[in-house]
C-alpha cells in the first residue's frame, strides 16, 4: 500500500482553523468567550422578559429557514451566533416565564445550566462504560434513588442491586414514550415467555408467540386519559393500536374498575392475553390519579404486569403532605417518571423504574463491540444505544434541590392550583370542568348569556348545539393569546360523563412554575374574558 | 371549595431560596456565575490533558456512588459543584482526547459549548410548536438539508416540502437506534399495508396482518456486521430476533449478494413477508460499505423497503474525493444518520430520513391536547415525545464548518486510516485483519513467534489453538492500555471467511478526531507491542 501524507492537498489555512475549532480554548479573553459571553447576556434578556412569545406567525417564520442547501464554505462562529440569537431565540417560545402554565415543558433552576456545561463538554456516551466511567455508577445511583422512592427496599438490597452488573432498578431513556415503550416491550415478554415449544417473543416474534400459547391477540388497558405513548407502543410493538383498549372513566377522570374488570373477563373469554394494564398517575389532560391500589391489588390476582405511568405525578412520592394520592404505586412492576416534567430537568431525561430487579434482563442484549455480555455497560438493558449523562443532572437536582426543596415545589403547585380553581369557580364568566387534584386542572370561558341559555336548553340536541358554540370561542380565545403572546393556557378536548356525546374544548393550566402567582392567573383569567367577549359565533 | 394560602405554611427563608435557584441571575459576579467559572476552568483543564482515563477501577469508583437515599435537606450548589468535578470530570473517560481513537464517539468543536447553552436555556420541547415556535422550522431545514445531500431532488421539491405540515423528509431522534427502529417501523408498515379485510399493521397488529396477507412470518435481512440496534428493534416490533436474517459476508466484510438473493427466494418459497433489506454505509466493526447501489436495484425490482444504515458513513456524502462510496444509498427508501458522530455536535442527535416525503404519514398520531391533526407539530411523525432542539447544533455545525470543512475531515480520516494501516501491515509483529475503506480498521498484534506458528501449523486445530492464545493477548493488550490510561483503541471479535469457526479478536481504531496524529498512532502501536511482549498465555 501506498503510502498517502494528506498535508501537501489542502490549503494550510483551512487546516489550520479547523485544528483551532478542535482545540481546547486558551483563555476567556478569546472570540468564543466573547460570543459565550454576548449568548449568556442574550440569553439572561430573553429569559427576562415576561412575554411568552413574540407575535409573529409561524407560516412567516418558515421564510427564515427555507434554504436547504448545506453551505460550502464555512461561516463565523460570530456569525452564528448572531443568526441564532435573532431567529432563534427571540422567536423561541419562553417556556420558563410564569405566564406560560400551559404544558408539562417546565421552568429551570439556574443552576441547571453551568452544571449542564460539564454534561456537554464531556460529551460521555452512557451506551457503555469504555465511553462513561463515572457516569455509569452515577446513573445506576439516580436509579436506585428512584426506586427507594417508589418501592422502598431495604438497605441491603440497595448495596447489593444498585451497582449490580447482573441487574437493573431501571433504565434512563430520553423521554416518557421511551419509558411506556420499554415496560411495555418487558410485559409481553413476561406474559409471552419462553415454553417448551417455544423461545419467548423476543426470539420468535409476536406471530409465533401467540400461535404457540393458542391465543387470538395481545392487549394492553389503560384509561381513556391514557397518555397517546401508549397509542404508539401499541403500533410499534405489533399489538395494534386497536388492541391498546381504551377503559371510560368516571366524572373525576379516574378509570372505571368495573368496566375495567368486566373488559379483563370478556378479553378472557375471547382469549386475548392481557400483555399490561396501565395505571395513570397524573393524567396528562386534567393531572387525576388512577385508584393505584385497587388497580395494583386486582393485577396481582390476575398475574398481569401493573404499569404505572407517572411521568408527570411521580415527584408527588417527595411530599411528606400529597404522597398519599399515590398509595398502591408501590404495587406496580413498572413506573414511568420523567425528570425533565417535575424534577426539574433539561428535556431528555425519562426514566423506567422496575421493581424486580430482574425484570429488565429480559430484553438484555449484547454485541462484540460494545455492550458485551456481564460487563458493566448500561446500554445492555435500555432501548436506546447512544444516550448522553443526563443522570447527572437528576442527581444535582435532587441533592441542590433536596427532597424539602421539592416538596415545596410540590405542595405550592397543588395549593395555587386549588386557589386558582376555586377563582374560576366562583366567577360567573367561567366553568370549571375538572377539579385538581395535583398542579393542573381545566376549564372553560361560558359568559352568563350562554350559561343561561344552557339552563333553559330542553333537549340534548339544543345543549349540544350551545357546547358547539362555547366549543368555538375557546378555541378562539386559546388561539388569540397564544399568539397574542402575554399568557399562554393550553387546550384540550374531553368527553364528560355528562356529554357523553360530545367533546368538551377547555383550557387547561398546569401550575409548576413556583414564580407564577396567583396575580398572573387573575391577569390571565381577564385576558381571555376580554378576549372572549369580543368573539362571535356565527352559525 | 375553601382557599387556602400556601405561604404562612412555609418558612419564609426556604421559599426565598427556592424562588432564587429559579430567577434569572443578576449579573456574573453571583455565586452561580463564579461557579460557571470554575467549572469552565475546570473543564478545560481536565480536556487538555491528553490522559484518557485515571487508572481507577470501575468497582472502586462504584464507592462513590452507593448511596441510594434522596437527602431531605438541600446542599448549596457549590457543593454538588465540587462534588462533580472531583468524582465524576476526573473520573471521566475523555472522548474528545487525539488519543481515543476506540469508539464512535467523537471529539466536539468548542463553539459547540457556548451554543449548546442556548439550547439548554431555552428548554424548548420540540414534539409540539407550542412549546418551540422557531425550532420547528429550524429543524425541519436540517432535516431538508440531510434529504438534499442523500436525494438531491429539485428546488420545488425542497420549497414545497421541506416545511409543509403535511409531510415530512425525515424525523430527528435521540440516536441511530430510534432511527433504525423508526425505519423498520414504516417499513412494516408498507409491508403489512391496509386491505380490503384489514386495517393496516398499525390498527390491527402484526398477528392480524400475518393472517390477512396469509403470510407465515415476516423478516429483516441485513449482512452480519449489521449494528446491533437491528436485532432490537426486530425483538421491539415483534418480529422476533430469529427473523432478523443474517446474510453472510465477503472478505471486505460487504454483504454476500449471491447469498441475499437464494436466502430471499427461499423466504419468499416459505411464504414469508420481507418487511426491508438493510444495506449498511460504513459498519460499526470494521466502517465497510455494502454495494448500495445493487442492493437498491435488487430491492426495487423485489418491491421491498430498502434502508440504509449510514449512521457513521452517511457524512462521506459531504466530500467530493469519497463521496463515490456512497453510490446508490440515493436509491433507498430510509437512511440513518447520526449527526452526534461524524456531524460533530454532542451525544443525542439521531436522524432517519426518508426519500418519499409521505412515508412517515403512515406512522403518523395525534392527541387532543398536543399534535392535533393538521397541525405544524413534528411530534405528529416522530417516535419519540419530548425532544431537545439538538437540531440547532446540527445547523450550527453545517454551516460553521460547512461542507468543506467536514470534506476535509472526511478527508483527513480516510488518509490517515490508510496511512496508518499500512504502518501495521509493514510492522511483523502485527497483522491487518480487514482494510480501511473509511476511517477505521481492525488489526492484531501477531508476534514473529506466534506468526510462525502459524504458518508452521498442520490442521484447523492446530490454528485455532494458536489463535485461541493471539484472542487472550489482544484481550490483555486492550484491557491493559485502557485501564492504564494513555492511549484507547477499543477491540471486538469477527468472522472471517478463512477463519469460518472462530471468532478472531481484534483491535479497532476510529480515526475521527482530527487532532490524532500518526506520531499519536505510532506510540500507540509501540505501547501496544511493549503490553503484549509482556503477556504470557498459560493454557
Amino acid at each position: 500500500m501506498k503510502q498517502e501524507k494528506t498535508s501537501p492537498k489542502v490549503p494550510r489555512a483551512d487546516l489550520d482553523s479547523l485544528f483551532r475549532v478542535f482545540t481546547v480554548p486558551e483563555n476567556e479573553n478569546t472570540t468564543l468567550g466573547k460570543i459565550d459571553q454576548q449568548i449568556s447576556q442574550n440569553l439572561m434578556g430573553f429569559l427576562k422578559s415576561h412575554i411568552v412569545a413574540e407575535d409573529r406567525a409561524a407560516s412567516d417564520l418558515e421564510k427564515d429557514f427555507l434554504d436547504t442547501t448545506i453551505p460550502d464554505d464555512p461561516i463565523f462562529v460570530t456569525e452564528q451566533a448572531e443568526f441564532l440569537i435573532k431567529k432563534v431565540v427571540a422567536q423561541s417560545v419562553h417556556t420558563s416565564s410564569p405566564n406560560f402554565v400551559g404544558h408539562m415543558t417546565s421552568s429551570l433552576p439556574y443552576f441547571m445550566l453551568p452544571l449542564a456545561k460539564i454534561m456537554i463538554a464531556l460529551n460521555q456516551n452512557l451506551v457503555k462504560i469504555e465511553t462513561s466511567k463515572a457516569f455509569t455508577p452515577l446513573e445506576r445511583q439516580v436509579l436506585g434513588m428512584l426506586h427507594r422512592l417508589l418501592f422502598n427496599r431495604d438497605e441491603a438490597f440497595y448495596m447489593t442491586k444498585t451497582q449490580s452488573p447482573n441487574c437493573a432498578l431501571g433504565a434512563f431513556c430520553s423521554d416518557g414514550t421511551i419509558a411506556n415503550l420499554t415496560a411495555m416491550w418487558v410485559a409481553i415478554n413476561r406474559t409471552l415467555a419462553p415454553t417448551e415449544t417455544f423461545d419467548g417473543v423476543n426470539q420468535e416474534g409476536l406471530y409465533a408467540g401467540l400461535k404457540d400459547y393458542r391465543f387470538e391477540g395481545i392487549a394492553i388497558l389503560v384509561s381513556e386519559r391514557g397518555h397517546y405513548s401508549l397509542n404508539k407502543a401499541a403500533k410499534i410493538l405489533g399489538i395494534g393500536e386497536r388492541n391498546l383498549i381504551s377503559i371510560e372513566t368516571d366524572y373525576n377522570n379516574r378509570i372505571n374498575l368495573k368496566a375495567l374488570k368486566a373488559k379483563v373477563v370478556e378479553l378472557q373469554k375471547r382469549n386475548i392475553a392481557i400483555a399490561s394494564i396501565v395505571g395513570i398517575a397524573g393524567t396528562t389532560e386534567t393531572g387525576h390519579i388512577d385508584p393505584l391500589e385497587e388497580l395494583g391489588n386486582f393485577c396481582k390476582q390476575n398475574n398481569i404486569h401493573y404499569h404505572v405511568d407517572a411521568a408527570w405525578g411521580g415527584p408527588t412520592l417527595l411530599s411528606s403532605k400529597y404522597r398519599y394520592l399515590m398509595k398502591g404505586i408501590e404495587l406496580a412492576d413498572s413506573v414511568t417518571i420523567d425528570a425533565h416534567k417535575q424534577l426539574y430537568v433539561p428535556i431528555g431525561a425519562g426514566m423506567v423504574i422496575f421493581r424486580d430487579e430482574t425484570h429488565l434482563n429480559l430484553i438484555e442484549h449484547s454485541a462484540e463491540y460494545v455492550i458485551r455480555s456481564g460487563s458493566r455497560d448500561l446500554g445492555r438493558r435500555t432501548l436506546e444505544g447512544s444516550r448522553p449523562g443526563m443522570a447527572m443532572l437528576v442527581h444535582s437536582g435532587l441533592r441542590i434541590i433536596g427532597r424539602k426543596g421539592y416538596e415545596l415545589l410540590i405542595d405550592m403547585g397543588i395549593e395555587k392550583a386549588k386557589e386558582f380553581a376555586s377563582i374560576v369557580q366562583n366567577d360567573p364568566d367561567f366553568e370549571l370542568i375538572t377539579e385538581p387534584e395535583l398542579n393542573l386542572f381545566t376549564y372553560r370561558y361560558v359568559p352568563e348569556k350562554l350559561r343561561q341559555a344552557i339552563s333553559k336548553a330542553t333537549g340534548t340536541d339544543e345543549i349540544e348545539w350551545i357546547n358547539h358554540k362555547i366549543n368555538k370561542i375557546t378555541i378562539g380565545i386559546q388561539k388569540t393569546q397564544r399568539e397574542s403572546g402575554k399568557s399562554f393556557a393550553s387546550r384540550t378536548a374531553l368527553l364528560r360523563p355528562d356529554h357523553p356525546r360530545q367533546k368538551i374544548n377547555v383550557f387547561r393550566v398546569v401550575l409548576a412554575n413556583p414564580l407564577t402567582t396567583i396575580e398572573i392567573l387573575q391577569e390571565m383569567l381577564e385576558e381571555q374574558r376580554s378576549i372572549g367577549s369580543k368573539i362571535v359565533v356565527t352559525d
